[in-house]
């Protein structure tokens, strides 16, 4: 379980892989993988939370990191990169990109 | 506030909106109106969870609705449509990519 609160002051990563629709699957588990053995134990880590399109089309990191120095530390980290290969065997693509949450909007606000 | 749990069972809407640089806080503007105005009082709406791209060329929005039904319904409903009109004025353009949320990982998982 996950907590998207625009004070928390988190760096967010929405990336977003294309994928074969018959692989889906497959990245779903490799990046699971990836965050149990490697990237969740890093310092900085907030959270991972994957998505897999009703197409089938995509598989979805919504990432919480504590900073960016965080997250760039994850990116040179050798055991990351090396797991990050097993993904980039799947996927066709990979397009992260950087955001501030900024407002959230629950019922009836 | 949001949260994100695999077992909520909510489709969820990750809309990524391209913009220009020097507009991206209008489209903030007018998405979060959109949302306290219209589309966040309608049936099933859970949340919607507004983001800025660090190099400000996109606006996110990551936003969960009770079901596929009720996400049709406010596509087709007249007021959201006409405020959307006001969205799709300063978007350059809107990828909407419809997802089931599958695995969540925070700390220590």
């Amino acid at each position: 379980m996950t907590i998207l609160d625009a004070d928390a002051g988190y760096v967010v990563v929405i990336n977003t892989f294309s994928v074969d629709p018959d692989k889906a699957e497959d990245l779903l588990k490799v990046l699971s993988e990836t965050t149990e053995q490697t990237i969740g134990k890093l310092p900085g880590f907030v959270s991972a939370n994957f998505h897999v399109a009703k197409d089938r089309k995509y598989v979805t990191n919504y990432a919480q990191w504590s900073s960016e120095a965080a997250l760039d530390a994850m990116m040179s980290d050798p055991a990351s990169q090396e797991q990050l290969k097993k993904v980039g065997a799947i996927a066709n693509r990979a397009d992260p990109i950087l955001y501030e949450l900024r407002k959230t909007y629950g019922p009836g606000e």
